[in-house]
């Protein structure tokens, strides 16, 4: 089914008359097209509003859709699409717009506004065949990068060189690069989102690559860790735990499962080996159009796990001023279980 | 004066105890770093809330601010801090909270919510010398792009190819690029905001390069429309159009004008050669730590020139399905007029 008529189910549901969306990956989600926008869907039309910026490419690309050029403010163009709708209830996305346009909204007096979170979001977090090949061709691009920076990784190299190299290789082989690479080297390892600096590749240093790549708006995230020669036997140890938690939970996912269930999972076998205050995030998130996106893989998710869900695990243990380990893999779940991705 | 004492004295004067930052550049702005995290300013003292991400690099390089770890909600936290302003009204950014957030902001009691917008985005408006030096630094890293990249312009190269280019020369010079570069040939130029394409070049074509870096924070825009062998005649008479009419312009600037009248006496000019349904957009913007930023030079701009300012001016002539011409220069303003920033 197609996913505006699996929304319209919902809308109506909800009992509102139309919807209002402004969330850049879910208008990118409904219109199948990536263009700055936001969509009013009701039951009976379904309009992209854009600026004039866009106006060529919108026409040209946005096949049965009714297009609204944005002459004025948006209110206003709201305003004018609202006045068949009046008096009704229109629903709007509570997450995407700030409250200042949303007092904006309320001015508009023809309807209704409610407030609604995660109805697109929920829907994006299951992933049909074909976003599933988009994530495949990503990541296989992803992995083609790492053979190749692993090459580059010579001694004096800075981490602004194999990030840059990196965006170099992706938006060759890929669109372009999913979010800005991290690569950190030795100590600055325990950075979980480090910046890439100026600072030097020495000997028997770790490296930290975390790259994603996106195809067809789909997005991959894996991060490696690469020993060099040289490296200390407390890093081998650490990155061992790390993989073997990670497998192991891997077997266990099956859909019904909740997802702060598999983070707690992952963290009592890290805490088991005495590291449980370095590991110092959640243990994944979902990935799609969004990097990070729906099912949250954290203590204090209230996601549960369903078939289709596509998201990463991605355990790391970070000593402060020493360096830290993280290796992240994007898994797949279906009736069968889970499965690592490999693109 | 420093940011956060001219920042205090606005909070005093509209009567609130403290105020709640969650802009990335206004948190940038205010804190001299840039790190992930909400910024809670009161008459005392001074919060910087983030994450355990962050938590070894903010504790490092934040000097002078109270760094405040979140544990649980960001409003758990907040609720936390606001133990202490029990009863008094405290301001948050309308603009950059989005409705959902506020709602559970509002479930904070102890204080009450004062929705405020532009605070901070009106005092970055002004740049002071450093700043200045960071912006010049952008544009002659972006300048040298221009020159490296007309070199690499030959027959069959793509759109992708030269905005690939782009992006790794930016990265060398400079922190990074300041946006995605817009890169398009022959007609796609028409599309004031297209995305680089597998367009190849063809002889004759117009090239339209929109480019950017970013050094210390501070982010150039300028846009380049570059004429190869065999450009038909009607491009240069546009072009020359332009360059008049922005250097026109340019020359009548000075603190106190309004912004709507820039874009009035630009849009006139272009209007007036009978271009004006082909000037889809408005005439130019600040730019400082954001690319787009206070001041906005447009129709429906309330903004007043002050000395210190720092925008572009960028007209464009688009012929849908034929191509278009932009050229976009950076100005700033002091009391002895406006001046186009060389770096």
């Amino acid at each position: 089914m197609n996913r505006i008529t699996v929304l319209g189910q919902k809308i109506k549901k909800e009992k509102i008359e139309a919807f209002l969306i402004k969330g850049t990956e879910n208008v990118s989600y409904l219109s199948h097209y990536w263009i700055e926008g936001e969509i009013l869907l009701s039951s009976r039309d379904k309009f992209f509003i854009t600026t004039s910026l866009f106006a060529e490419e919108a026409k040209s690309r946005l096949n049965g859709w009714q297009i609204v050029i944005q002459k004025d403010s948006l209110e206003k163009t709201i305003s004018e699409i609202c006045k068949k709708l009046r008096g009704k209830r229109v629903g709007f996305e509570a997450s995407h717009f700030s409250f200042a346009e949303y007092e904006r909204l309320r001015k508009i007096k023809e309807v209704e506004w409610v407030p609604f979170s995660g109805l697109i979001e929920n829907q994006r977090a299951i992933k049909d065949v074909g976003e599933l090949t988009c994530i495949e061709e990503a990541l296989k691009v992803t992995r083609a990068a790492f053979a190749y920076l692993e090459n580059e990784l010579e001694t004096g190299v800075t981490e602004k060189d194999i990030s840059r190299k990196a965006i170099y290789f992706l938006r060759e082989n890929a669109d372009e690069e999913a979010f800005p690479p991290i690569v950190l080297f030795g100590e600055r390892t325990s950075l979980p989102h480090g910046k890439p600096s100026q600072k030097k590749l020495e000997k028997g240093e770790l490296v930290l690559l975390d790259l994603g790549a996106r195809v067809g708006g789909y997005c991959s995230d894996l991060t490696r860790t690469i020993f060099l020669a040289g490296i200390k036997e407390k890093w081998r140890q650490i990155y061992h735990l790390i993989v073997k938690a990670q497998k192991e939970v891997i077997k266990t996912l099956k859909p019904g499962i909740s997802c702060s269930d598999i983070d707690r999972m992952i963290r009592e076998k890290i805490e088991g080996a005495g590291y449980g205050r370095n590991f110092i995030h959640g243990s994944g998130h979902g990935v799609g159009l969004a990097v990070h996106e729906l099912p949250s893989i954290a203590s204090r998710s209230k996601d549960i796990l369903k078939a289709g869900m596509v998201f990463t695990l991605e355990p790391g243990i970070y000593l402060e001023g020493e360096g830290g380990v993280r290796v992240e893999e994007m898994i797949v779940v279906s009736e069968e279980g889970g499965r690592v991705l490999n693109g």
